[in-house]
């Protein structure tokens, strides 16, 4: 007899894909049909469908303590489901006269959909707790670094300056996006009540009427239609989960590329790597190693290594989701009343999306708010090409005076001199001759060309960017109230 | 050099792949990305960055037929993208006056992914005007037969009674969230425009101006940042687009299954079958044979052929999406300021959902109006199993007299005798004698009998939830205006 | 502690997607681990690396029950693996002389993925016992329905008569391909052992010596490299298993379209559905509920119903895969010497696949030794179109006689007539003046006729290919030994 | 009427994802369908069915020039797929005495999927000529550099030494496992010849053996039996070139992070990014702007950019790949005797697959060749972390005299000091006094300390990896011819 495990009882693999507080294991199912169950028998009393008393009968009974997955896994062989199994068992556990309000109207499907959406709809509060983390993080990021110049770097090759506040403000962007497909996922989230074939026959002229009930019971929408074998829904929420583990993964991929040996503008945070913060995670492993307890992402044997554990971690979770995604999609292709088989493949990667996308978020409030940055190799990584990201920037100055053609000769000549001699650009500029004579028959300054060598000068509306991405947060800050 | 094709000029494939009005070919993206270069020119005129005339002599320079695909394609192979090229050729189009105003400030990535936007809203329209015929014809199908009582089919065997208004109700409702959800992906089509590392440097303080310009120009959203690395909105793109292929791959999977031989329940309607009414498609196979063209669907070597050919065209197009989704949503995790492959990976599966899912609606605009119902057929599949399928309900009958678990003893016995024996259910319960003894005993009538065995009387919530549907999509009409 | 959990124990969902012998929940995975570690410690004990003993004392605790899973996992999200943590264990468990034999020269990854392909190992030998048994049905299906004549189904139509052999051949084919597809994968399944950057260096010159010793210890190939970023192994395996499951679902398929209440050509046995010859699956259920369990398949309440839940979940299993090997598939592209995320991603998956079609081979293996074929039902659909699947054969009949054109026109007339009188074509042929007229100028005498009406006499190749399958099935027998 | 395009003729992104020399477009698959009607029109003469001269009758007229995609296209969609339109135009161009050979006891599934062997036939032939460049430019790779030291990468960042030659050999390795895996393949593509429902009724006792000269005709395999609805083939094919593109996906990712500004180890060869060598694919370009010609990868306004387009082309096509392998996959369950949609939804992928794959092929053929790669930079990248990958080389050696554990302890205090101080792990064990002291007391000279230092000496089997990766290749070869 499971009861709620302990936080950290996931298994194996869990500290790694099933990381924080999204519940969507076994015993989650279990209770999450139990839950159905209940609020089915509470709204049949409610509808005058059975006795006083039976509701909250049910409801007692209905808990995952009472059952044992393995044995009604071992039922659903029978049937192609754990239902059946599950609701004989119920009736066994309540007083006789409640049996009669256990079940009633109801077709398997009925509860397997129904206690997924209440699965659905407590993931998607968990994920976003975490997510609210994640992106006032990245709001802090992108504030306090709204002039932290670095380089951009396009088809992963240095490119022209940004700010690092313009590269949180886009990780800001796409997690309020992430967020804001969730809350639109909400009302998506309905119950499924339709019986055997969808016209809940069983019950007469009271179908909708207790379908009704039931939602209220639940905190979930009424459907226009049961949903049986229309999965957009399924798809809806999928979708939804995916750009959650879209804007994590990217924002991933980043830290891992900027956490480079070779690069060093980021790292994940120190108090994220040591027993000396141990989180819920770490518990397990301090109690069992105090004394050589490994800090997160940290090799004695290599000193100098700082595994980005967390982005690994979240780019291995967002990594299996296109896959699971794929296959929700596929299932969307349902047969008549009901599905022999698309619906049975859709249980476990929709089981999966909302674990992953779980440990994402929770990896991803771990990740930002103790990100580490290197303003510093952010610096020198920008000086390393010597001003070439500038070129163009000069380029425009010239072209002022030369026009366009010739200003573009000039400094294509230069840079390709400067690239040849590993010389600073401003100095192939200023000191060759030909070059030189060029710019002092234009009239055009050292000045002139320090200044538009400069990076601060170059960075158009990464600022104003910047403060659109903080306006929008706080919008989407004001609508969750 | 390509002027706009003929409507079917679309390839040997593009019969079945790329029917209707959707237009996401080499051509159509040529256009799209001319048509953002020409809205850029006009936005820098505006924005006082070009001279006057500029905008309109880019404008006028920037039609497809000027240029050739295989060229730019070729030139694609320096750049990895075909916009250095177009840009360049364009450029040599344009009067001296005009040339500064071409791709002044943009980067490659603007104008694809500003043209995947184009080709995107264009596309929708057209579906959209294609899915409302859909919707409309299965609101008529519901509307129809909302006491047409056939069959429902659970796991692709017979289960209770319901009516093919509610399945076409079914139908109705996934088609309109389909449509509700292309409506909802509008305002996510935005403009790109980021300049070489989403700074807009080199329009200094008038980048974000000139964005705003050019998403008025061209008739799309603003966004809160450039998303160049933010692919939340493609995904959101391809996720709509899914739901269509979903709400379409599950009507033609109903018709193909209600269309055999041996269910005969529909068929796809005659006039889509023959030379008599040909569509533009028909056109070319006329012209060519037109005394042997074949009906569509038919084969004269096996007359009692009538092949779905709809259908199965739907089947073809929904059954590739979920792989070119998955291959979007791979893509979203896009490094830093430019993805070095992940962006490119997404242009062709974003033109082959286009094209399929435009492609299935066109389709199904044709199937659904055309739809035979043979409710004949309907009455006599429901009829085949002998009163079984209202088992239940002559149970429920039962119950209130013989209590529930005598009640369904006593059905099951007779409805396995009914099984064994090839008798109907009827029979049984009246003329095996101790049965029949049971009944008496509990003053249950042959009258009460029959009524329980009437498939009419066992229909629940349909009427109602046709109903539903049918206010949902008249609501969504409302709407749409 | 986990012990090794009875069969059953496999969770809600275990009994649909977890069926059978195949084993590769967190136990299985622990195991397969410290077998690695054991094997490691034994052959660097062979290579002169490890102390006399040391190889049997880390084999004598590498015992999952010795560890517990969910502490190894909290550990795991301070690395991102959960082996560190494992291996420090283990050297606790052993004694200090043995110590230095622990994890000597290895990487986590050295681990994981040599746990892998013995997981895979095991579960392809449980498979491959379980597909024998399918294949061999399937072969008694073939040579038992050599001459049971049906009607063939091209899109879901009525086409030409086929025989019931010649379908099982097909079925047979396919399984004894993927049987032989899982024979191919056997020798890449190689030792996993390269190090920290996959050079041995801790080694020094023993390297591959270790690598060959530990591949011969574990049973596995030695590879050519250390294939750290090189997963084609892992594509190859995912490829081999989505073979099985392609396999499977198409007969799947076959057998619930089949068993549709208006087809009713096959069935699920009688045996899988009863509680008189319970399974391992069936054991807990028996227990539970002795008088009201419920036969597999059945449902009390309709007693018509006969739900095909071994196809079904057949088909719950292998519709998973498709996404399963597309994440396999991207999870390909791994960075320099270890990939940050993308080797991750690859353990559900993987672990997922040889679940689900270890779990699909087990319901095969039940599904057909035990299918029930209704020949008489098969006759009857054939003869339900009245001769109409022979016209092409009588065509050709007269296509000697008369000429291939007018053979043509005159049976397509036949035909139409027949499909919109619903008279058998022989009537038409021989009974509407017009028609009967030119067969008799012609000589066609109503012999002729019949005989070429009749079904038997236009099977082609039919009993050729079913000799050919089971020939080909004899010689993989033989190769198996 | 199309005629064989020149080389580049593919479109606007075709020089991107079509690179090469495979055919898959429209015209390739027109000319696949008719080889096949013109080899099935030969098998029939040899088979004495179809009168003399028929077969080089029908060769003559199957000329792809001879047809129009386009018409054929429209008139598929009466059809469903373009054979019916295709057989009927053939047979009007040949004479009337071959008019009875054409198509003769063929379905158009044998027509499509035997085209469909053809062309993947023809493109694997393409493909392995370019994957053996490729491959032997890897091992040239490795056999130059066999004692070039770099750093290893795990996790993206800096672990301990391997050789550039190490990493090269990993690269052939894999690239030769796609090479063996298309030859595999070979024997999978069987001609498709089954007729209207897999019997070949039509041929009466003589289908096999037009179906076994039809594949010596074609050059193909003669299958078991008709595969119309056993497509493991398919997948087959899938597969195998799904590890072309996950070897080369690979290489090129690695190749776009080593080209990393900030690591610059290897870049993309100039005589590739210039108009001095200038492909087919450049030649377009040269035409057109001489003068302006970009060099490839390259961009004047940021001279030191160097794009490796190359890689990024590789990616661009292999990451569509999993999702279209994932579309062939769930295309395996297809329906009794012939699929009602999942057949359909093959041909776009399958075609999709071979140009992607095939481009990717091309495009690598064209970047291992010309790699450049700087010795210096690797060097200088091993140098820049001071001696920490070498720490656990230390510890080692240390352990010899004082232990596992104090050795341990002592390296990790000094790489501590090392990375918080900046200064190289040599200077702090040989001048923090406590530390020193501790060396010196064990006896451990400067000199010792100063060989364990030595990347060279820490590099364990990289050579004889390499050794057994260039033995393995030179198999390949041999066994090539």
């Amino acid at each position: 007899m499971p009861d709620r495990e302990e936080p950290n009882a996931r298994g194996l693999f869990g500290g790694v894909f099933a990381r924080g507080g999204v519940d969507a294991d076994d015993t989650a199912w279990l209770q999450a049909m139990l839950d159905t169950e209940a609020g089915l028998a509470r709204a049949l009393e409610r509808a005058g469908l059975a006795p006083a008393g039976a509701g909250d009968a049910v409801t007692a009974a209905a808990r995952a303590a009472n059952f044992d997955p393995n044995e009604l896994g071992g039922l659903a062989a029978l049937t192609g489901n754990p239902v059946p199994g599950l609701a004989r068992a119920l009736a066994r556990r309540v007083p006789q006269t409640a049996v009669s309000a256990v079940h009633r109207g109801a077709t398997s499907q009925d509860i397997v959909d129904t206690a997924a959406m209440l699965l659905a709809k407590r993931a998607i509060g968990v994920m976003q707790a975490d997510l609210v983390r994640v992106a006032d993080a990245a709001a802090g990021l992108a504030a306090a670094h709204r002039a932290t110049i670095m380089i951009g770097r396009t088809l992963l090759q240095q490119a022209v300056p940004v700010t690092f506040g313009l590269v949180a403000a886009g990780w800001l962007t796409s997690v309020d996006e992430a967020r804001a497909g969730l809350d639109t996922v909400g009302p998506r989230l309905a119950v499924q009540f339709g019986g055997a074939a969808g016209t809940l026959a069983s019950l007469g002229e009271s179908g909708q009427r207790v379908a009704t009930l039931l939602a209220e019971e639940l905190g979930l929408a009424v459907p226009v239609l049961p949903w049986h074998t229309d999965r957009l829904r399924i798809l809806d929420l999928g979708a939804a989960l995916a750009r959650v583990a879209a804007a994590l993964g990217k924002i991933a991929r980043d830290v891992t590329l900027l956490a480079q040996s070779e690069v060093g503008e980021v790292s994940e945070g120190a108090h994220q790597r040591g027993a000396d913060q141990p989180g819920a995670d770490q518990r397990g492993a301090d109690q069992q190693a105090p004394a050589a307890s490994p800090r997160r992402g940290g090799s004695s044997a290599m000193p100098h290594k700082r595994n980005p554990v967390a982005s690994i971690a979240i780019l291995g979770c967002s990594r299996q989701v296109p896959g699971l995604l794929a296959t929700l999609t596929m299932a969307t292709e349902q047969e008549l009343q009901r599905a022999a088989g698309a619906w049975h493949a859709e249980w476990e990667p929709l089981t999966a999306l909302l674990r992953l996308t779980g440990s994402a978020s929770s990896w991803a409030a771990d990740l930002l708010p103790g990100l580490v940055v290197d303003t510093s190799r952010m610096a020198a990584n920008l000086a390393a090409t010597k001003g070439l990201p500038l070129a163009e920037h000069v380029s425009s100055l010239l072209a002022g005076v030369l026009g366009g053609a010739q200003a573009h000769d000039l400094v294509a000549e230069a840079g390709a001199r400067a690239v040849s001699a590993g010389l600073p650009l401003r100095d192939v500029l200023l000191s060759v001759p030909k070059l030189e004579e060029r710019l002092s028959a234009a009239g055009i300054t050292a000045e002139q060309i320090d200044s538009a060598l400069e990076p601060s000068g170059y960075l158009g509306a990464a600022d104003a960017f910047v403060a659109s991405a903080l306006d929008a947060h706080e919008a989407l800050e004001v609508h969750h109230g």
